[in-house]
């Protein structure tokens, strides 16, 4: 046999042993001897039970779900931020999440006005206003257009506003969950122009839902032009109704309630059209009481998935910490992570695809002895953007805002392994 | 505002507008009058019905489903396949699908004696034979391994197998279907030998699953030390039940009767094990009774997903064609789309991210005006590899297997826009 190259990452067999022993991972001698703990009837060299019977055969499930021991990988809500369910949000559970697909069953909700259920023969896409041609179409019409397929991470800009003042909610699913990552299919909306024509003050876009929030943004021209999409697929199957069955808009890398669900109708205009969701909601009121407004990307951010306070360390010796970056503006560059609350940093491993405006999946080796950590993840973008810490941000931007929190967070390991989200300095 | 550049694809708005009519898409005079057809209340410029009343709020579904409008698109299998459900397979609904990902639940199964269901702390990963030391993993023993992340395509080698002599089933779902793609998770496999040592007459490895077929397969060694994986997640979220949770083998770009799911042993060995699923079974026939063995990777092969038989065209005008394109030898370099049975070709559009041994989308506009086309498409693949006729795989390989039919599909699009799977030659 070739002799094989090593991988650049050496495990250290003793750390790794160490640690595995006491979750029944053993090395064999000469023969194979099993220890007590791993003398259950189910566990090598016997065969276990379900070798001898015949399983659930493919008639099944038609549609398949999760196996019933993954039932704690879900959307969760926080009572406190509800006031009522169908103006609401809950959380995609990023911590239990591999990769950079979410599924689709668990992409966080952020609903107005609650989900609307619509038959897709009743579906219409009106574009009015400074047009050449006022145009309404089905969603058969939108499929005969040129079709995209990509990758992009939509992220709430409240994410992580509970933490503006400091660690309030003890989660990595409440803290950063307000984020999921698909492939979308769609028609992009500069083909659709292409077929009503742009009167040339056309500037801004309404972009109108019709939940029954009345969902209504307002986006520059130049971004409907650049990337903008009107998509009816998610993951390769239709939409899901919580995200606007059986059509959306897809506004890459800029901030979620733009992405409007249930798509109904876009009004291009000459100027804003300061809706609710622009003046009184999804803006940043600064320490001077003004408040920044139409701050609409989302800048790069990263976060540390596990270990993460709903993933102790159970156990000294090897471990691969695992985490996820993005960037409003473009690709994710590099990340890097620190053990001692940022005095030192080591660039992780970048795992590809890295695809512009999409989570990035990052994973760095450490070694675990029992000591206290203070774990940190910084994103740098293709721009070279830096993810700021909270001090920074607060310096520009005060205390008020709930929006734009794209911080470093700070993950706690005490020497029990435990892990608790905690501010410094 | 600035002038925008076209896109490549200029679509023609009178032959837009032939076909889009009888679905209610219109233009627009100076004002808004909707055609009759247009009145109902619930389109535009009228509100619908559901933008006046809340709807479900965010507690509805901790792990979402599709919509109720979707129930058509799921796995199938064919009865007459089905000796019993345990040992059967199911269809992936292909030709619904966009992009490149196939959502989890609708990932084909392939069971030989159902679905094994495995609490995961049961999970124990056995190596031994010619290894320096005989191991026993836990499944929180591999998570501390550097971890992978990929794009990969799983066929079965019996995927169109029907097909070998004739046309026998009128559907992209039963003729393509047995194909899903998702991101896996999980460590290499030459990461783990790192643990265990080799001993220098290793060549093959022995897989075994804990299913109560008591699934096996001989892999070479080399193959084994190149790309394959032990995968705990895809897309994301932990291994579906029926795809072997809580982890399978990964064996990329090969038959995917070697990926085996609830894999619990792998035993190195000096040569081949010489299975069931290798001589009796997943071997290739040929036209003097000798069978061809070891047939293992995938070659090049595309499907024209829409139109397809379940895919007809419903009017006039222009169109995408859409189709999914993949190689087990790397990654996808060309697609060419024929209308006419293969006389002409031309080249699709295929969109990024084109992976190694992952499926590629393809896209290609046609104008339709009511004319039989017989659409083809042809892969290409990095190493030159060209997806053959089925005349040219018979001519070396016959007409007894059941496996490996990589050929060029037709389907017949008649005057009335149905669509056929028809033989050609």
């Amino acid at each position: 046999m070739k002799k094989y190259k090593l991988n650049n990452f050496k495990l250290n067999r003793r750390d790794l042993l160490a640690g595995t022993a006491s979750l029944g991972a053993m090395t064999f001698a000469s023969k194979s001897v099993l220890s007590d703990e791993n003398k259950s009837k189910n566990l090598p060299p016997n065969l276990p039970e379900w070798t001898s019977e015949l399983g659930e055969g493919v008639d099944a499930n038609p549609y398949g779900m999760p196996s019933e021991f993954e039932k704690n990988v879900i959307r969760r809500n926080v009572e406190w931020l509800t006031a009522s369910t169908e103006s609401s949000v809950n959380f995609t559970p990023i911590q239990d999440l591999e990769g950079i697909v979410t599924p689709n069953g668990l992409c966080f909700e952020r609903h107005h006005g609650g989900v609307s259920i619509i038959n897709p023969k009743d579906f219409r896409l009106m574009i009015n206003g400074l047009v050449d041609r006022e145009m309404i179409f089905t969603l058969e019409d939108l499929k005969r257009f040129p079709q995209v397929n990509k990758f992009y991470f939509l992220e709430c800009a409240a994410n992580g506003g509970m933490e503006w003042r400091g660690s309030q909610l003890n989660g990595c699913q409440y803290t950063f969950g307000m984020i999921h990552n698909v492939q979308y299919t769609g028609v992009k909306l500069s083909d659709l122009i292409l077929e009503t024509g742009l009167k040339p003050k056309a500037k801004w876009v309404l972009a109108e839902g019709s939940d029954s929030s009345g969902m209504t943004r307002s986006i520059p021209i130049e971004k409907i032009l650049d990337d903008c999409i009107i998509a009816w697929a998610m993951n390769g199957e239709a939409l899901r109704s919580e995200q606007g069955y059986p059509a959306r808009l897809i506004v890459p890398g800029w901030e979620g309630n733009m992405w409007v669900k249930w798509i109904r109708r876009l009004e291009f205009g000459d100027m804003p059209y300061m809706t609710r969701e622009e003046t009184s909601k999804y803006t940043d009121l600064l320490s001077d009481g003004k408040a920044r407004m139409f701050t609409w990307v989302m800048d790069a951010k990263s976060v540390v998935t596990s270990p993460s306070p709903e993933k102790p360390i159970l156990h000294k010796g090897i471990h691969q910490l695992r985490g996820l970056a993005w960037s409003g503006r473009g690709k994710i560059k590099r990340v890097d992570v620190s053990l001692d609350g940022g005095k030192n940093w080591k660039t992780a491993e970048l795992h590809e695809p890295i695809m512009s405006k999409s989570l990035a999946r990052f994973t760095f080796p450490f070694e675990w002895n029992g000591q206290e950590l203070l774990i940190q993840s910084r994103a740098i973008d293709e721009t070279n953007y830096v993810q700021p810490t909270i001090q920074e941000l607060q310096k520009i931007r005060g205390v008020n805002s709930i929006y734009h929190n794209n911080s470093i967070a700070t993950w706690l390991v005490s020497k029990t392994g435990k892990v608790d989200n905690v501010r410094l300095g």
